[in-house]
């Protein structure tokens, strides 16, 4: 079959073979079959769908467009996480310690800052020195020392997956159930993991508004990864309001060594800790949920998760002395204070609007080739449900430039919303589903 | 809005506004809107469609994109005809010189064989020097001296059209509805003209196999045509088995000459008639469609329409010679007959399969790039409805190589079938449509 013929096919809502994506795919990657036609067919996928075999076989195809990670070598069994992306979701470096202080290897690949949402690759660069793209012998040998790794995806991990991200980022094809879980799981894999905990966030900090759509991709995710032997846990998690206390590179650093010192905000905490529990149960070291869950609290209030978290930071190459002096990471030239101007409940603190706001200040990125100010952001005091009174401070903005001080207030002004009555409130998690 | 945004309201079912296509469309031509972008786009349309408003803005930008034939300088109205392509479809040769003999100005733009169809352009190149792209000047003058010229499409007549067409037909975006009606619509409108024929053809060897289908694009390019100020009138014919007796190219050429010495195959002289007289109508030459019929008719038997064609053919380059000894055209070395191998009557004389088997022996094109044998082709001796003894010659083959028509032979084979009942016979016209 021709690159024609399997658009026709998907264009009239057919069912592609697995030799017939497997075909596509690679004729993409050679250049037999061009942008303009992979373009074609992404559409025809956004606006068709996929069954879950051809989005095994599509997932199969990307995991192998390149090099695996091989990490054979190393006994217990390597779980990573993924989230879905939100706004203060400073998750990763804390679970990833977590697990591996409970003896299970976290080969760890996450992404870069983009649209409104962080990214933990950027957060982690805030640390003097932090290497965050080790060779893969290097990986190896720092999940060997020190259980995890926290690592950007490289050149050779699925690789097409890369290029079709990019493409779907100007075609306007990125909202795709089918496309998202092969793009998720096609890096996963390449990996080498027995498993993988996944964070589906839900609500206006997310990119899946809705709990039914976040529902629907977590179950492709688990259905695919479970046709491809790994095993998918998936917890859904509220994303109307930013996670924790802090927003922007060095501040949500800040928070995470708070954490694992043993100060966690309680969102934070309840997230983070469910997580970890999930992988250390995925990962063998635990038979039940509950026992999971005692050891990965366990492991922060021993200290042990921060001693790891240490080791990471050290073997990748960063400045392990900002665990003990703070001071030491980018610091905002000026911090103003954003005051309530009226009594009652905060009834929303918008996630979306301050992940736009942080972005605003510096923190983010508009586009790929954008640099970050990783000292900017937002601290804040007041979130959902807490009570105000007139002129308390809801957030504290660390900024460096006055423009774009001045860019970023009327998002946080939109994002806050005072009334004399508590609104009502979201659960933190959702739903927990596996395969 | 940026490209993507457009993408993503056509994705989602919006309708775009005449300003946002006006912008992508113009972005493209300058290279700002990528060809993967359009791809993503036309699926989209494809899946979504268009509303009659968004084709007219589609249209108009498209016509816009390039030169317009300078016509005003010739009084008479000017009407052009579009078929939407068929097998042995050799209309435009003939009732182009018999609407100029009636006073009305074809400026006939035309293309080339693709798929199973054949090309005006192609037939007519194999008439020894004739030029199918004559300056716009030439054209100004033929006009004037003769009232029709028969040409292909210009670098400079809606050239976005052109480029649109190719990713198209790599991207399996070719079949819909408005975007043909589009891509129609804004070549002719760049001509200048004031009122259109089309010939939409339905049935196996067309592009547009069912009635349903058929009359829709017919509904849509009167609407637009009429939008934009210029009068479609539609005839939906039936293409289920090839026009007149030949198929092939030098021999079609001979068929148009037999046609204008008096000598016509029925269906292409109902066809040719039909047509002519609506574009003698359109064109203000005649107040009554009889009165126009009997005008073309009589174009014919007084000779005025073959000396319109003799003019054409010498005035485009052509050796005229040819219209006196047909031993001029190209002739294929070998003829063989393929005979009927039963007795009853043909009930299948199949267009696409006939095309194909025409193809296959060198009259068309797989690709753009392949070179034509002019000489090739078919005589049909029988078609449907006529009655046959076994051993009857059911067609001529003109071949000029073994191995091509071996080939060509299986099509011929499945193309005919001879049954000992008479089958159901379909209207060689299945509707008229005007706006």
């Amino acid at each position: 079959m021709t690159a024609r013929e399997i658009i026709r096919k998907k264009r009239d809502g057919g069912v592609l073979s697995p030799a017939e994506i497997a075909g596509f795919i690679r004729g993409y990657m050679s250049s037999e079959v061009t942008d303009y036609q992979v373009a074609a067919w992404l559409m025809a996928v956004y606006l068709n769908g996929m069954t879950i075999g051809e989005t095994v076989a599509l997932t199969r195809e990307m995991r192998d467009s390149g090099q695996h990670l091989k990490l054979g070598s190393i006994p217990t069994r390597k779980i990573d996480k993924h989230s879905t992306g939100g706004v203060g979701d400073k998750t990763s470096m804390i679970i990833a310690p977590i697990v591996a202080a409970c003896g299970v290897t976290v080969p760890m690949i996450t992404g870069r800052a983009l649209g409104h949402t962080g990214g933990t690759l950027d957060k982690l660069e805030s640390i003097p020195g932090f290497d965050p793209r080790p060779s893969p012998e290097a990986v190896r040998r720092i999940l060997k020392r020190t259980g995890a790794v926290i690592m950007g995806q490289t050149e050779d991990l699925a690789p097409v997956d890369r290029r079709m991200y990019a493409l779907r980022d100007v075609t306007a094809t990125v909202e795709s159930i089918p496309l998202i879980t092969a793009s998720i799981l096609s890096k996963k894999l390449a990996e080498g993991i027995d498993g993988i905990v996944l964070d589906v966030k839900t609500g206006s900090g997310s990119f899946m508004p809705t709990l039914e759509r976040a529902r629907a991709l977590a179950r492709s995710i688990i259905d695919v990864g479970g046709r491809l032997k790994t095993k998918v846990v998936a917890v859904i998690t509220d994303m109307e309001q930013p996670l924790g206390r802090t927003i922007g590179n060095a501040l949500e650093i800040r928070e995470c060594i708070d954490f694992l010192n043993g100060n966690a905000a309680e969102d934070m905490e309840t997230v983070s800790i469910r997580l970890a529990a999930h992988m250390i149960r995925l990962g063998g070291a635990a038979r039940s949920h509950d026992r999971a869950s005692k050891m990965a609290y366990e492991a922060v209030s021993k200290g042990h998760a921060l001693k790891r978290f240490r080791e990471i930071v050290r073997l990748q190459g960063g400045d392990e002395r900002v665990i003990d002096d703070s001071s030491r990471l980018p610091r905002a030239s000026n911090i103003e204070e954003f005051r309530s101007r009226s009594g009652g409940f905060v009834t929303r603190c918008d996630a979306k609007l301050l992940g736009l706001a942080s972005n605003a200040l510096g923190a983010g990125r508009n586009r790929m080739e954008d640099t970050i100010d990783p000292a900017v952001g937002l601290y804040l005091q007041k979130k959902t449900g807490d009570r105000v009174k007139r002129g308390d401070v809801l957030c504290h903005i660390h900024w460096n430039d006055k423009h774009r001080l001045r860019d970023a207030l009327p998002l946080i002004e939109q994002a806050f919303e005072v009334k004399s009555k508590v609104g009502r409130s979201r659960p933190l998690i959702h739903a927990v589903m596996e395969g």
